[in-house]
């Protein structure tokens, strides 16, 4: 995803990034929605992926490793597995 | 991911698991916005990735194999490495 979009990523910039993110939610909620189409869902869950993916590049984070740091098969709220948090 | 959370997802429903991904994607928005705080920014990345996973777990969607099969190291609109379309 770095080779493909990070200079055009960079010359849009964060809020630009984070924003086009913020649509792609949007479309993936639509498609939910109307729930028909499988393929299309999943296009949309790469298109989502993606924009997060960008915008995590932009900001330097490993979006892998932030999430096994938050996330290694513990909630880390309750610290248990699977999450018996009481909500 | 699963294991933490597949059973409470399912409970919860697509629509409620899509309405917490749109809070934590605002809540990445907040975050990023003030900028000061980059363990702060990485761990909403986090929350962002988990509950996209979760929604995907939800729909039978293998995100990391959505994500390839439209994103394999090329743009799908121009096709190009790295992207030029015209925007």
């Amino acid at each position: 995803m770095r080779n493909l979009y990070f200079k055009k990523d960079s010359e849009r910039g964060v809020n630009g990034t984070y924003n086009w993110l913020v649509d792609e939610v949007g479309e993936l909620g639509d498609e939910l929605r109307k729930g028909t189409d499988k393929e299309a869902t999943e296009k949309e869950f790469a298109d989502v992926i993606a924009w997060l993916v960008s915008l995590a590049n932009l900001m330097e984070i490993d979006l892998e490793r932030a999430a096994l740091n938050k996330y290694n098969n513990k909630c880390p709220k309750c610290q248990q597995t699977p999450c018996r948090c009481p909500f």
